[in-house]
């Protein structure tokens, strides 16, 4: 059995669209799943999907069609190879379908398969992970995510970016918080195995990737990373992949310019690469899918300093609006109401807030001359608050060591500061992360919901 | 400072190649690196590097250029920026150098700085592994690997294949090899995190990448996979990239096809993308590596089973070769040795061995009518031996099962086995290890080289 032999439905799709390409009459062979099937006594209807496309192909069947007395038995979501002709219907719904002229099993599926044709919770499907990117839902989810995590190779091998594959056992954790797995190979002496090294999964690639970019300019990374929290809310998992990029010779201007192009054109590549995937979520899974996501790809990212957004926030309050957390003051970390409120009600459309009280910052940031403020940026977008967050990195050697014997974080990272001491630039970059980025195009509430077996506390199966 | 504003070595020797697109007196404004500075009173050369290209580009000043007093104190290492204008030099090594009419330094170099205009040791270089990219070698070693990672999504992608990011903490390994890490939050209660399941760190992708694969036909994945041997070799690490692809409705023979087409691209692909950092390889790193790459790619990789193989090597004994392990046995686990003899000796090329006995191979392996063998193939290469390993898969429940009882893998894999219940069919798969992979193309030694950020057994700095 070669596959080359088969065509598939993917390839009739796109022969479907190049003008008589795909004739009527044209006899095919697919091996493929069944997703329903169906038959009035004379006349039979499967559902079948072969796991090329995300529209299902219509086989029609009748009682001249050969192996009837079996087809009419095959069960939803068994394996099947078939032999049809391809008859044209421009005029329905779905533009040809296959008459049978034979069709085999090539896998039974028991009675007991959970997936039937009805609707499951996606709580439900969760527990099935092995099994349900057979569903319609997370058959969509897992063809964007595809398709996105190669939108982002494409944009940054096109523009000469170097990909970096940043460890993922690590002595040093990104942002000292605290929160990571321990890699252990003998419990009975944690750090033997590196020699004498604690290890851990790390949190963040960023400041592997910084060294990269003072030897190549323009890097990123991207790759899984981990947080240990124990916080079992609908957006956070203990495993979750993370891009990273890099610039040097960038200030914070240049990276705002980075993230605002790249997250443009990710999401123009996913609408115009998966559009039945697309048209379904806007249609299933939040109504207005498309406009929300073409208004990000039309609009002009705002910039507005923390500063003002502060005091945009206070005069909401004297004009009445209640937060949760009305108590605004400069120096606060704004929580997602205060977020949501600059780029839902004030301006309308995607932001960037900028230049952050250094205390609520990471240690790297470059310090700005007045001070007290941070050269760093969050990009806010409406529904959600921050989507991604970036800065530029202090290159300044003394200033950068100050902050890290302040902030705690000057051990083992010697190296890092050494980077300030060889040939140092002014450098920036940012994290975005990649399944929140998901949820966020596809519109699923839930984390666990487009990651292919998600990591989240309190269970590990599979 | 915005990027825009200057341009790349990397611009500039893309511009070299299309007729004049580069002309003579063109004035530039670069930022880079400093790789050597040397004068003698009246004439100043720099070797400047802005990482964005493997070769170099030679600037030349004067006492006439603006800045010479600061200019020739430039040191090795340090980051400037400067002005400069065109000048082509056809006959010449290099076939442009640019004089310089000002310079200044954005980032100075400490006089410690450990990489000079000297040839380092790799061991030297391995303990500055934030430095080293920006040593020859080195700097030639991740280009490589950016573009040879590309290559494998390109080639996936174009030819449809969905890619699955499989977990990297799991609660069950591959192969139940038994050396893998474990993943703790909290050492008094290691299983606490994951709801009572221990967690370990993925040696392969493969098991959960078939759940995807039986739902989208052709998937592959391609991320860290771990190791806890405590292996202190020049091919072993810790930490490493892995290429695992499944293909549905395949069978062995397919697999092999897919093998060798896909191995061939990225070959191809790196030879033509990485034309400078590949000359330098053959020149500096292994004689003969760009022949060896070529008779690869214009190879047909011969097909022999291990019963043959069996037999070419007791052949090979019975007419006087030696080996190491010279006990020849249908049934043993083949050695480098023997498999180097029939790639190198015996075969004189890339081939595949098929058809291993089975109790040296995978549970998951499937089994041949002769009730002794399982379809497996290993892809030997010359003077490596095994760079790659795949094997159709046991499709069928009652066998699967059988096996995973008697080798002792039925223990959380309950979900693995129904795959062959709910719609399973004949599949195939390989993985291919990509650090490996990266040794054989840049002809390096040791796999601590090959990686950014090695991570080995007695260590772990960075």
């Amino acid at each position: 059995m070669a596959q080359e032999r088969s065509i598939t439905n993917q390839l009739l799709f796109e022969r479907l669209k190049v003008k008589d390409q795909l004739k009527n009459d044209e006899v095919v062979k697919l091996e493929g799943w069944v997703r329903s099937n169906r038959n009035n006594g004379s006349i039979g209807f499967i559902e079948f999907n072969d796991g090329s496309s995300f529209k299902n192909v219509q086989l029609v069947y009748t009682k001249e069609t050969k192996n009837y007395d079996n087809i009419v038995h095959f069960r939803t979501g068994c394996t099947i190879q078939i032999e049809g002709k391809i008859v044209l219907t421009p005029e329905n719904k779905q533009p040809f379908e296959i008459h049978l002229i034979d069709a085999f099993l090539l896998g039974d599926c028991s009675e007991d398969y959970p997936i039937q044709k009805k609707r499951h919770s996606f709580e439900f499907l969760r527990d099935i992970a092995h099994l349900r990117p057979r569903a319609n839902t997370f058959n969509a989810i897992f063809r964007v995510r595809n398709k996105l995590a190669f939108a982002i190779h494409q944009y940054f091998q096109e523009r000469d970016f170097m990909y970096v594959h940043t460890p993922e056992i690590t002595s040093n954790d990104a942002e000292g918080a605290g929160q990571v797995f321990h890699v252990v190979s003998d419990f009975k002496d944690p750090t033997a195995f590196f020699g004498g090294s604690s290890a851990s999964l790390t949190v963040s690639g960023q400041l592997h990737v910084e060294a990269f970019a003072l030897a190549f300019r323009n890097v990123y990374t991207f790759g899984p990373t981990f947080r240990a929290e124990n916080s079992n809310t609908t957006r956070h998992a203990s495993e979750f992949w993370m891009i990273e990029p890099e610039i040097a010779f960038a200030d914070l201007e240049d990276d705002m310019d980075l993230m605002e192009d790249f997250l443009k054109y990710i999401i123009k590549y996913v609408m115009k690469n998966c559009e039945d995937e697309m048209n379904f979520f806007n249609t299933m899974i939040e109504k207005g899918l498309l406009d929300k996501l073409n208004h990000v790809v039309n609009s002009n990212f705002v910039r507005m300093t923390y500063t003002e957004g502060i005091e945009i926030l206070k005069n909401a309050v004297k004009a009445g609006h209640k937060f949760e957390n009305n108590n605004i003051e400069w120096g606060m970390d704004l929580q997602s109401e205060h977020e949501r409120y600059l780029t839902e009600v004030h301006v309308k459309g995607p932001m960037f807030l900028i230049d952050f009280p250094k205390h609520i910052k990471a240690f790297y940031m470059k310090q700005n001359s007045d001070g007290k403020t941070v050269a760093a940026c969050d990009l806010l977008v409406p529904q959600v608050g921050e989507i991604c967050g970036g800065s530029q990195r202090e290159e300044n050697y003394e200033v950068l060591k100050k902050k890290m014997v302040e902030m705690g974080n000057d051990k083992g990272l010697e190296w890092y500061l050494e980077l300030r001491k060889f040939g140092g630039c002014i450098h920036s970059g940012f994290g975005l992360g990649f399944d929140r980025l998901l949820m966020y195009i596809t519109g699923m509430q839930n984390i666990r919901d487009v990651e292919p077996y998600p990591r989240t506390p309190g269970s590990l199966k599979y």
